[in-house]
């Protein structure tokens, strides 16, 4: 370092700071981070004002987080960062295994276990889903004792997390389930809903200055895990879904689109019930890849 | 947008989503933004893991920030983001007006106005200070009237923030001044120290983990503001410091070095007073950018 850094020369004095890191991986992600931050920096030739503009909005998305409102993830997903990472996971192109897409902003770590048949939806209104699932490896072999998370809203959009006064804190709309011997999953809940992404937060600014839309096309969220497979968060949308094409966080893929299928009241849902009401039904089968498939090789893992 | 995004049109997708930005600098910021987030998310191929160490690195920067303790602007300065930013707005490379460089995290909006000549140290104890100022403008002329705020750490290191307990929360070797009308101001308080950047939060961790130095000179905080002038953000470093040519926020500049010059018990202050111990003077002229003078375009004003 030197007591008369330029704007050009600063770049590579930060870099240098980061050639005693223990860790390889480290120096890597900090050089090129540095480069990058410090090249748009420069390129648009940041104002002191915006700096503080800047400083101003991370300092409001970091103490908006929570556990159950994740702003910052929200602001990976609608700047793109989250499914781009999501693709650079996946980008060996395997066709043979569902493909994944962001976990968003909903998760929640404390979420109940539940049985396969059983109602999830917590005693939230709805119009009634039954959900069925199978969970093979890429040769169609069932994958038994896969743990299955899912969750999703209701049927005005919303997550129990953002109904906690409703609800009085109670999880509701998510479970984590077990596939049995065959491979299957299932559970009943009730339909969820297209919805805007949160925007009474500091992400909400940028939508609203963007005059971008806040909404998501409907969708249930997967996370399954399982020994000897990769894990694959994922979602289903709705075919025929009007915000497909505009997901505000991009993350609605082709493949992942299916048929949430809409049944009369008078009919009989999978469980044998004959409805008093109109249901809907939604059926997949999801595929995993083997731990020893193709290019598995965690780089967290290496360093 | 659509349903097939890959790892590379992800980018152009996200921003076409600004191009209804009501704001022209809008866009453009977003779209280099963007840009060079998702290239070097590319180019380290960032793992799912390392995302969800930073979402959670970011999350406790915000969560650890309060406007006594300003993570968020640490981690800009100890990327070297906030001296670029400093240098790009002084790119001019005028050397007849007086080198800037980065605010720092320890400035305080609540300070306490204080008369020329008074003892700002807050009582604290330490080594007796006088420093000595002018204003002026490039032509030399002095600057009457000018607002200077002044703030600097104890003899061992420590802001009165960073002391809040010790202090009873009473603020500390900080004031706002005003310059007479030579431009002159004055005050008397205790010798600062060179002081390790906070390292118990989370940028505490990037130091560790690189083996960094989070060491920074000697130095006393300056911002002038005066109507018709370029506000100036600038420090004073001592000469001789061990730490100015490692300075963990690489703020130091050559010509913001100056004499803290030695005085023994028994000489005369520059108040008039003859010193029972051991004491420091520091003098400076610090020159002002008038308004109209050179590209003072402030991008912020034009939109």
């Amino acid at each position: 370092m030197s007591l008369d850094l330029t704007e050009t020369t600063i770049t590579e004095a930060v870099q240098k700071t980061f050639t005693a890191a223990h860790d390889d991986r480290m120096r890597e992600v900090f050089c090129s981070l540095v480069q990058h931050l410090h090249d748009f920096t420069r390129e648009v030739q940041l104002t002191g004002d915006e700096w503080f503009t800047a400083v101003d909005f991370l300092e409001r998305v970091g103490q908006m987080s929570t556990p159950t409102r994740q702003e910052f993830v929200l602001l990976s997903d609608i700047l793109g960062l989250s499914v781009l990472v999501d693709q650079i996971a996946h980008q060996d192109g395997s066709t043979s295994t569902t493909d994944s897409t962001l976990l968003g902003p909903f998760f929640v770590e404390g979420r109940p276990k539940a049985e396969n048949g059983s109602d999830i939806s917590g005693g939230v209104d709805g119009t009634p889903l039954f959900c069925h699932g199978s969970v093979v490896d890429s040769a169609g072999n069932p994958v038994a004792g896969a743990h299955v998370d899912t969750w999703h809203s209701d049927g005005d959009g919303f997550y129990d997390v953002q109904q906690a006064q409703k609800l009085h804190d109670k999880l509701a709309m998510r479970a984590l389930l077990t596939t049995d011997e065959r491979g299957r999953f299932w559970y009943r809940s009730i339909a969820p809903r297209y919805y805007p992404v949160p925007t009474d937060g500091p992400c909400g600014e940028i939508l609203r200055a963007a005059d971008r839309s806040a909404m998501r096309p409907e969708h249930i969220h997967f996370w399954f895990q399982a020994e000897g497979y990769e894990p694959l968060i994922t979602m289903l949308f709705r075919y025929g879904d009007p915000y497909l094409e505009t997901d505000a966080v991009f993350g609605a893929k082709r493949s992942l689109v299916v048929e949430f299928v809409d049944h009369q009241a008078g009919e009989t849902a999978p469980d044998g019930t004959t409805m008093t009401e109109p249901f809907q039904t939604v059926e997949w089968t999801f595929t995993l890849e083997r731990k020893d498939q193709g290019d598995v090789t965690d780089r967290a893992e290496q360093t």
